[in-house]
């Protein structure tokens, strides 16, 4: 069993997945700077799960199972002699990197926003390569991206996994194939810092051997692993507000509540959808299927379903009921879009996939209505802009 | 005539940009924080030409001509609101933004230096861009961009000017063609800011609509311009230390001081060079020549000419009687490639190119040989390693 850092341990992905690897026998060294939780200072809002302080979520694991997990209060991108501290003794086989601002609205709700989500991720990212070449220690990277690197505009065009083959003009006449990385297409501040964050892998990788994996994630629902529902004090996180919270989340919320389904535009966007368990056994997956030394970043799309947004709407809505009401959306992006997403290798290394329409009645029952009682409804809408509103026009 | 604000303006390039534009009656406004003359201090080095202190500059200017520049001290990437104000107040027409880390040999010196150039020329760039969206401002950013994010691997294609035509398969057979950013191939960490340069570009120009020309730049060389030669407290830069000299500066202040020309590994590495005074109007082009509303980033090749380094060692040594001698190359790259540069915009605009064939000599005389005895001759190695040395071998 390995050594294994998982960065950004607190949050909504990593969590689960440093329980999981701890239950299956890891050592996990867990580092967090609590930001998603000062975040939810900030938004007035809590999770809707009542999520314990990290402590006592530590404490409960090691009374629950036996199995300790260390801890590090500090932040990615800032501290950087803890971080290569901490890889030069701990030598970790891997490093597990989900320590980036991850919401879309949130990246886009005011300037000092933007900077905050550019400033914390990009640095982020770079200390983190920068301190495993530092520390000489030959570890493996695996990197949380997310689909939205490819954009949402592609139509007629599988999309494939990472890299891209494509035909160019030499002098001559002649034609050559080669990989390209995907062309980068990103739809908010958030989404473009993961595109850059492919170059910092792409040239530490290239420059000094670093072993990467970056997984480019759908949008993640459900909220229970095996593990964190062992235990209430280890629940994950539920967000349901406009900013964390996903469309998906928002739906259950808004169903548990009797509050109508809010669709933006026509709910013709089509997205990537994946199951938080299905992240934690890819996670599992991509530990178990390191790119070899020499080898060039090993990209693999994470989500096993795509949805158009009404479509995700009109299944809750027959399942519990509720209406669904159209609003405009704050997004600047195309009403329908197609997204035909190449998944292949997860699925050839054994994902079973949890499906949308056999889990989603747990979470209607098991998370939102159990907790409806915390939710406080005038968060549930989305209130970021991706523009400012032009003069003359109503927000 | 414009209003124009010159972010890193008092550096190598962006100090005759703002004499020459100021000369030709355009309102300048220059920002710097003096990092450049900082990091002077930091390497123990000095310019081999006697810069002045910037106010002294200033002053000289205006007794000069007449004309006056305005200066703010402040750190582009840091304060936000001084940006901003600036902005707001000055309404310029046209940004320039050369507020960057510039040499790949300092980005790659240690952890620290790659984290400062990361953070700082990510956070100044973001910075720049949210503060024209943040003002409501309609200006030109014009950005001072390297021919190094295309990478210098290329053999048998004409590098173009910014984008890529590819061509690539559909599902059911059919093939389509797009533009594509070209796919970076960053060389170093200061090459590898640049890349991720070109993607803030694209997104807040797609978001935004922030109108933006990107000139990637050659190697630039000469020191003077018309407007720097009018008195010596004008006088620019000259850099000739291993990590901000560039491979020209150096191999001519080896021939002022009769010490052999160092030639990387072969020599056989193809540079693109262009001189300072045809920096000047290739910026005067752009500035003349903006995107309109709605039209992408405006990318230009900047350069006029390429040469193999062995080449110009020759041409040196022909000139001077200096020998020349090969050492070990500190950088990861290959020792032979080719480049071929599409710069048929700036020549269609009307850019006649000063030649290095045409302007070596004077470099020669009028400021290596002149300034020689200001040298530092233990400052010109190049020292700064891309990767570390492996165990067993010799630095």
């Amino acid at each position: 069993m390995g050594r294994i850092v998982v960065l950004g341990g607190d949050g909504f992905c990593g969590w689960p997945t440093s329980l999981y690897l701890s239950k299956r026998g890891h050592d996990v060294v867990l580092v967090d700077n609590l930001s998603r939780r000062k975040i939810d200072i900030e938004l007035e809002v809590e999770s809707l799960t009542p999520i314990r302080p990290l402590s006592e979520r530590l404490r409960a694991w090691h009374e629950v199972t036996g199995e300790t997990l260390q801890f590090q209060d500090f932040t990615i991108g800032e501290h950087y002699h803890r971080l290569l501290t901490l890889i030069k003794e701990e030598r970790p086989d891997v490093i597990i990197h989900f320590a980036e601002q991850r919401a879309a609205p949130y990246s886009m709700k005011s300037p000092a926003h933007k900077r905050y989500t550019v400033n914390n991720n990009l640095n982020a990212t770079n200390d983190v390569l920068c301190a495993i070449v530092d520390s000489g220690v030959d570890t493996h990277l695996v990197h949380l991206g997310t689909m939205g690197v490819y954009g949402y505009g592609t139509s007629g065009m599988r999309i494939p996994e990472g890299y891209l083959r494509v035909k160019v003009d030499l002098e001559g006449g002649h034609q050559a194939e080669q990989d390209i990385l995907y062309p980068a297409n990103p739809g908010s501040i958030y989404h473009m810092t993961k595109t850059q964050d492919q170059l910092f892998f792409y040239y530490y990788n290239k420059n000094d051997g670093v072993r990467i994996t970056d997984l480019h994630q759908g949008v993640v629902w459900g909220t229970q692993t095996a593990e964190t529902d062992l235990d209430e004090r280890l629940i994950n996180r539920f967000d349901y507000d406009g900013d964390y919270g996903t469309v998906l989340n928002r739906f259950l919320m808004q169903s548990a509540i009797g509050y109508p389904l809010t669709v933006h535009g026509t709910g013709g966007q089509t997205r990537a959808f994946i199951h938080i368990r299905d992240t934690c056994r890819c996670i599992e997956i991509a530990i178990e299927n390191p790119p070899q030394l020499g080898e060039r970043v090993n990209i693999l799309n994470q989500m096993t379903e795509t949805h158009r947004v009404r479509e995700l709407a009109e299944l809750i809505s027959e399942k519990t009921g509720t209406p669904i009401e159209y609003v405009t959306n704050p997004r600047n992006e195309a009403d329908e879009n197609d997204l035909h997403v190449v998944n292949e290798r997860f699925l050839g290394y054994g994902l079973e996939p949890t499906t949308l329409e056999d889990g989603i009645m747990t979470e209607v029952s098991d998370i939102a209505r159990k907790y409806a009682g915390r939710c406080d409804r005038s968060k549930i809408p989305s209130t970021s802009l991706w523009r400012k509103v032009e003069a003359g026009q109503p927000a």
